[in-house]
């Protein structure tokens, strides 16, 4: 925490966990690492010539290329949220009317991380409680300790949050009296960053279940943030939260076209409880007066002209590769040494490793700099804890395999395996 | 304020005036309107050409396209922010030696208000005071109830601030104990919203010299928004207040290119004491991980290629036409009128409207929807004033003349003096 004078609270909390900066001074002082701390995506896949594409469409249509360089609405643009909620209903398998659902609940942000804040900041107070898999996405960790939230730690498995360590937990709160205080339960639902796990589906309904059943006064919300949703390598994709919660009063669903398209174009987005759509466009206001027009314009005519899914086969397969890249390497390199073993994700953009109980991965334990003087950056599986988590498992490694190339990528993980052997020796 | 059980205290600030939403559904319901009430730029003068072109420029270097269209940093894209600190001393006449700065106090954002609102929730906590002109740009007032801060007004005329009226309320806030909860100033400091009035150069120096005799354990800061800098029609630039400040500790300086180029675009920018860039970043990685980066090198391309320039040229001779149709408009149609008197800006978008003291503008009031009726939409003068202010006068209007065609203002202002009429009379 920051002890400046003259910032206010948030700031002071902002101020907290700096794994990230740490992690790209080390990348930065050590140009010829190889980085699978990084969740960039890939560089060489980035979608130019569809954006050119849409471009020149979008240019084509004089009163359309005005209307992109104009001011936009706080809430986004349209016709992007009309397909926006389209793809997410025909991916569910589900009609509007089923989903209690409308385009007016769609909002628009500059990437999903705003919509994450937005709806954190318009539902929790200081000491508010937010329930969290443990591990979690260690920025949305960062958004709860910005807003002076107790992210507590749920346990997870194979087929992630686990509804009962949920139902325990939410029972726990209501006997201590403290139950008013849980107002949502984060989940990324497809292939969690770090763990790469998806929740399975009985599992999505169970959730759902939970959070309705324990809402009191005031409804406990679930944020379902879907970013990863069409990074699918093998398998059939399953219904989202959202589509267990047809009064659509419980589930936020957030979506983002920044790992599957661009993340420097930045179009995120959420389609919300109606009674949360006031409040958080209230916010967003103040804070955006508007995300970037020329964006969603840009955005809503990749999705309109079909450029989208093309663009996806061509990442599908490429991050596939690359995800068999790591598994291969890990099979080679680490998986002769006793005590470390990993998931085999079907999407996502992370391989979660676990060391041997001893090896704290930490950046101030013994492996983090021997693997860097190796020549391999990764992040400690430390940072993807909620503060408040009943485990801390310090053995723990996220790898992320979105932006290096394969050659590269076995070359980090047999860097890793060289320095791994160095300290469970 | 919003009531609804569940949220969060900021979501029930920011619940507060609901003006721009009000005025929007008036001016949909009544689509033959002419609006003199959004603050939007010339839809004619856009800037789609020089767009195409840097786009153009940007695609012909692979790299670059690449580049632009992965994730960039929180603080934004360095090549950019150089240039936006070139650009602003260059304004000035002034080196980086001489002002204590450097390009890493330079953060660029989605649009500068988000900067108003990093800034402002880095500095300020809830009871919190921020002295803000009577009348001030009644976005930023939203931010500061959002944040539950408390806006008190100070006193202007027509060259700005009155650096004795902020002394006193200094000096009357140490009086009573409360010196240490006034944390900043705040300043259109270039044809302000609404009042088009630009703050005097003597002022300028004299509230930098205040904010710093006022300053304790804490530092007041000034926050500088320099929006309407570059929408000059007559007359000499002056140099910002950024520029009184050599020591660089006192002075954010907001900048954007929503006025002068897009705001579809929506870049924006500040540069920020040194001690300010950590906690401003720390929230702004939490709240948007990173501004749009395409965006960003969009924006440099245009700059470095000298499109820019050549833009700003073109829409200056736009809005001098509009201004000129307005003040001649206002001259035949409401010089007439007795007690009607207005502003001669020689920038920025706006032309602030005293009428007769009884004469009521607000949106309860009897002229508002007389003057909707007769075909015309303003914005009610009382929405601009602070919260806590010693003055609201409730017989201002602000009227703009940035989207409407010189023919439509004429028929506005027409409207507006015939609505006048009925009131007055």
């Amino acid at each position: 925490m920051l002890r400046q004078p003259g910032l206010s609270r948030r700031a002071r909390w902002a101020g907290g966990d700096r794994v990230v900066s740490q992690l790209m001074a080390k990348a930065l002082a050590h140009p010829k690492l190889v980085s699978l701390a990084a969740g960039f995506t890939d560089q060489q896949t980035l979608p130019v010539e569809p954006t050119q594409k849409a471009l020149e469409i979008l240019w084509s249509d004089p009163a359309r290329s005005l209307a992109a360089l104009q001011y936009g609405t706080t809430i986004g643009h349209g016709p992007l949220r009309e397909l926006l909620l389209e793809r997410m209903l025909q991916a569910d398998g589900r009609t509007a009317a089923e989903m209690n659902v409308s385009i007016d609940q769609v909002v628009v942000t500059a990437g999903s991380n705003v919509l994450l804040f937005l709806v954190a900041d318009s539902l929790l107070d200081p000491d508010d409680i937010v329930l969290c898999g443990a591990p979690s996405y260690f920025v949305f960790l960062g958004i709860l300790a910005n807003l002076g939230v107790r992210a507590v730690g749920v346990e997870t498995d194979e087929q992630g949050l686990i509804p009962e360590a949920v139902d325990e937990e939410l029972a726990r709160r209501a006997a201590s009296g403290e139950l008013h205080r849980v107002k949502a339960i984060y989940a990324v639902s497809y292939f969690d960053n770090p763990s790469s796990v998806s929740i399975s589906v009985e599992r999505r309904a169970a959730l759902v279940e939970l959070a309705k059943r324990y809402s009191g006064e005031h409804r406990i919300r679930i944020i379902e943030d879907t970013a990863y949703r069409e990074l699918r390598y093998s398998g059939e994709d399953v219904p989202s939260i959202r589509s267990f919660d047809p009064e659509g009063d419980t589930v936020v669903a957030a979506g983002s076209f920044s790992k599957s398209f661009s993340p420097g174009i930045r179009v995120g987005w959420g389609v919300l409880p109606p009674d949360l759509v006031g409040p958080v466009l209230g916010q967003k206001g103040n804070i955006d007066f508007g995300s970037p027009n020329f964006n969603q314009y840009l955005m809503h005519t990749v999705l309109a002209e079909s450029l989208y899914d093309d663009h996806l086969e061509r990442i599908r397969a490429s991050y596939r590769e690359k995800i068999d890249a790591t598994l291969e390497a890990a099979e080679q390199f680490l998986a002769p040494i006793e005590g470390v073993s990993w998931g085999r994700p079907s999407g996502g953009l992370y391989v979660w490793l676990r060391l041997p109980e001893n090896v704290d991965t930490g950046t101030d334990g013994a492996l983090f700099d021997r693997a860097v003087d190796e020549g391999v950056l990764y992040v400690p599986g430390s940072h993807c804890y909620p503060s408040q988590s009943r485990v801390l498992p310090r053995n723990m490694i996220r790898l992320s395999f979105g932006v290096p190339s394969c050659q590269e990528i076995r070359c980090g993980v047999e860097a890793l395996g060289r320095a791994i052997r160095q300290v469970v020796r």
